[in-house]
């Protein structure tokens, strides 16, 4: 497949005409061919207009041809081949093992939500039968289902090229849930981008479908993703990047006319407790393992663990020596781009001349630009709880252990954390009765609690949340990894008395599709599940 | 039980310091003893303390003990018994039968929301098992379960004294997801608010729960409503009233530092579409049928139908006839207040002045203060698609009857409309084509659509959606009617490879309390279901 530099506008490619962008190799700062042509309010208003004419249409598509759909989109992506892989390495820096485990994830997720639309429980069916005879008034024969919103527009995260940008978590349960989507291409990959939305175009024209469902726009500056939240014709919409980024969509999207849902997955330190049996037990697997999770990918996830709870002591001491002898002789990364890097250096250097707090260990220097350094350093509770500065995430390999003068402290400390995508609990034979005075906490400020892992690493499964409350989002209600997510998407329409020859074929009493349905109250399957 | 004009604030009731509010009869004009103390801005801080107190023991008490303080809660609200109907009736200017109705009403459904409880799938448990032989990685363990999104504040409506306020849907399905709950009690009708909230105090106390778990304010102005949606401790907002205070409480909670849901349901015209067959089979009986749905409780329904749609021509004129002898025989009703009427008789007169609306027919006039003469108004489409003024709700018996040219301008219009709680189709039996093509637009318009009846009338059930796209609703993803409604307060939360002694009950292998889950994708109920 060639990259031409093209917007893909509904089944057109087309090439936008409002300034060029380039891509970056993030390794050597070499500029990378082609010249992506960006594009204007006009595209958007063009791509827009067509995912609203695709929309009635494409939300009512019979569950096996949405599904077929989203199988066919995992089949072309794959069908790329190395091509996909060398140009996502060459746009980010990731390492080729990363990448190949990220296409699988990205395939097998459009695969699972196609799985989700087969299985229809999604829907939502319920259906109160009519009560002719009921005193003192009858009831109506009451059927509800859960619809589509509308055209839903998606912003591509850097730091995951495939699983959360073009065909990633959020267009992937978006179009299962009946949405067209209009796609912000991220500005850091877009060969990676066009290559993707190829896929999803070429899917879209086999399966049959309106080619409004899906638009890919490439854009310079904020103009474009303004633009297109701003467009009366987008219900909601999907995001992943910085706290600054994520906050703007959504103060726009509450200010339109009619506002609309913003799912912004935006920052987070995820606390990591290294319980006091934990570290008697095990501090120094802990620290070495602590590393591993910090460093993975250069510390660039949304789930890095930046902040390290314990309580002070030699078993403390032991965790950090280990951390830091394995920091110590961790390489230099190559991170996704030189912003990036600029701000990851930023936040590390600021951390490195707090006067609270002292750095413990940095990782190996690199020889290239826009290496991460890894970093981990440490403070006291009382600094901790006294800084509010201290509590922002740096994204990338950094790590900042808090010290707390006992269980006491320990808890007042998790009181005062943000809210958070996760939080961990390492736990020994000893902890359990503290464990469980801090799950409430936890519970109240995390989407995820994990007990003796490290949170790098989303199942894409049924019961993973990737969400969390204020500010690690900026809707505790939903997740954006997991089948789960597809509710982001859905809104409930009640039909009273319809006849039956105008009741949607998901609400029939026959029951087409084979949905599982809660009728009067009691749940009820489809024979063949 | 004698009405104080006390505050309740967890266990205690207070007299409120920062001002007097009276109730007044509507029918009479005169003032209602006793004086109620207003709340300030320190007994919302009280009620939030305890409110947030008591919310990690009242999320996670066991679902028979949730359960059956709701059941609680309705033993009390009858044993009130005739009392509360009558204050409810001075304060509202209502009816015994309406209020009496409303009565049962409120007190099923917080029965039927402990049924929800009792049955769990609310809870939304998921469990993926551990796989550890997978390849290339093992899967962790992974449960997931939704857990109540902390104390709400809830603003009862006036037009529902019982079943939208103090003890209504909001507070009834926020506490059965496990939300404490602070209300806002109506200024209007502040006696039945302090019954209710009474018996609320005493199901909370008897069912042995921490007091936190519900108070009840009474506010003069917007000071306590405001200073209650700005209290970090509250996480969602209930809300039913006007447009405008729906949206300035959207807004503040949007501002708050933590930016929090507010479920508002705000406004509607509620469109009927009388189509050509059904209008040739029996203009004159829908005629009439209309003038009882619009003039139903002196038209105070959020779901009143304010906007008639049809093709002119001799069938639409057998209608309007027919309505018009109606209404012309409809006697003065009394309105919810002097606030309401004087908003009602404001929109009336402008719409009777409007150089594009003819005034069809009045009802009779009342011989009290504040009585609502009911209104019928027309206009045709192309004054209506140019006039946004028309699309306005007059809260109160006020229809507008739009004629058509044809069934394109009548689809075009249907395509102009804001969004709608309801709409509703009159079909004969040559209307079906017209009402498939009209579907999709209508879904993507309203909550609830309905043939061949009237919207007024909302069926407390598992199907049911009261809700729809803005303006009708702050959040169209949710319904404030319904078993569906406890949805808006719970968000999810994963737990993964925690220890079995630290799994929350409703995960735990064993399902104590029956819980339905989703299974490795499949759907497992408990045995005794």
């Amino acid at each position: 497949m060639t990259i031409t530099g093209q917007l893909l506008i509904g089944a057109s490619a087309v090439t936008g005409q409002h300034g060029q962008i380039y891509a970056t190799d993030p390794a050597t700062g070499e500029r990378l061919e082609p010249a992506f042509g960006a594009g204007s309010r006009a595209d958007v208003e063009r791509a827009c207009a067509l995912a609203a004419a695709a929309f009635d249409s494409y939300r009512d598509s019979a569950p096996e041809l949405r599904a077929g759909f989203l199988d066919a989109i995992a089949a072309n992506i794959e069908a790329i081949g190395d091509e996909l892989i060398q140009r996502a390495m060459a746009e980010t820096g990731l390492p080729r093992a990363r990448l190949e485990g990220e296409r699988g994830r990205t395939c097998n997720q459009l695969r699972l939500f196609a799985k989700v639309v087969r299985d229809g429980g999604y829907a939502g069916v319920r259906i109160d039968p009519a009560l002719p005879a009921r005193e003192p008034l009858p009831r109506s024969d009451l059927r509800q289902r859960r619809i589509a919103l509308g055209p839903v527009a998606v912003f591509g995260a850097s730091n995951f090229p495939l699983a959360f940008s073009v065909a990633g978590g959020d267009t992937a349960s978006a179009l299962a849930a009946g949405c067209p989507v209009v796609v912000k291409a991220h500005s850091a990959h877009p060969g990676t981008s066009e290559l993707v939305g190829r896929a999803v175009q070429q899917a879209v024209a086999a399966s049959g479908l309106p080619e409004g469902v899906f638009s890919l726009i490439v854009g310079a500056g904020n103009e474009v993703g303004s633009a297109l939240v701003a467009d009366p014709r987008i219900q909601a919409v999907g995001f992943t990047g910085s706290r600054a980024g994520g906050v703007a969509l959504m103060r726009l999207a509450q200010s339109r006319p009619q506002p609309i849902p913003v799912y912004g997955e935006l920052s987070a330190i995820n606390p990591v407790f290294l319980l006091p049996g934990a570290l008697a037990e095990r501090a120094e697997a802990l620290g070495r393992a602590f590393v591993g999770s910090l460093t993975l990918g250069a510390g660039q996830f949304c789930t890095n663990p930046g902040l390290l709870l314990a309580i002070d002591g030699p078993d403390a001491d032991a965790f950090v020596a280990a951390a830091a002898e394995a920091l110590g002789a961790a390489g230099a990364q190559t991170m996704l781009s030189p912003a990036i890097h600029a701000a990851y250096s930023d936040g590390v250097a600021k951390l490195a001349r707090h006067e609270r707090v002292t750095t413990v260990a940095r990782g190996r220097e690199g020889d290239g630009p826009n290496r991460c350094r890894a970093g981990l350093f440490a403070t006291d509770a009382d600094s901790f709880l006294a800084n509010p500065a201290l509590h922002d995430e740096v994204f990338g390999a950094s790590g900042l252990l808090v010290r707390c003068r006992d269980a006491a402290q320990l808890q007042s400390l998790a009181e005062s954390l943000d809210g958070q995508l996760t939080a961990t609990l390492h736990l020994g034979a000893a902890d359990t009765e503290l464990a469980r005075a801090l799950l409430p906490t936890l519970e109240r400020k995390a989407g995820r609690i994990l007990a003796n892992g490290w949170p790098t690493g989303v199942e894409v499964s049924h019961a993973m949340v990737h969400g969390g409350p204020w500010p690690a989002t900026t809707d505790a209600r939903a997740t954006s990894v997991g089948t789960a997510a597809i509710e982001r998407f859905l809104r409930p329409v009640c039909y009273q008395d319809l006849p039956a020859e105008l009741l949607p074929a998901a609400l029939r009493d026959d029951n087409p599709y084979g949905l599982p349905r809660l009728v009067d109250g009691k749940r009820e399957h489809a024979a063949n599940r």
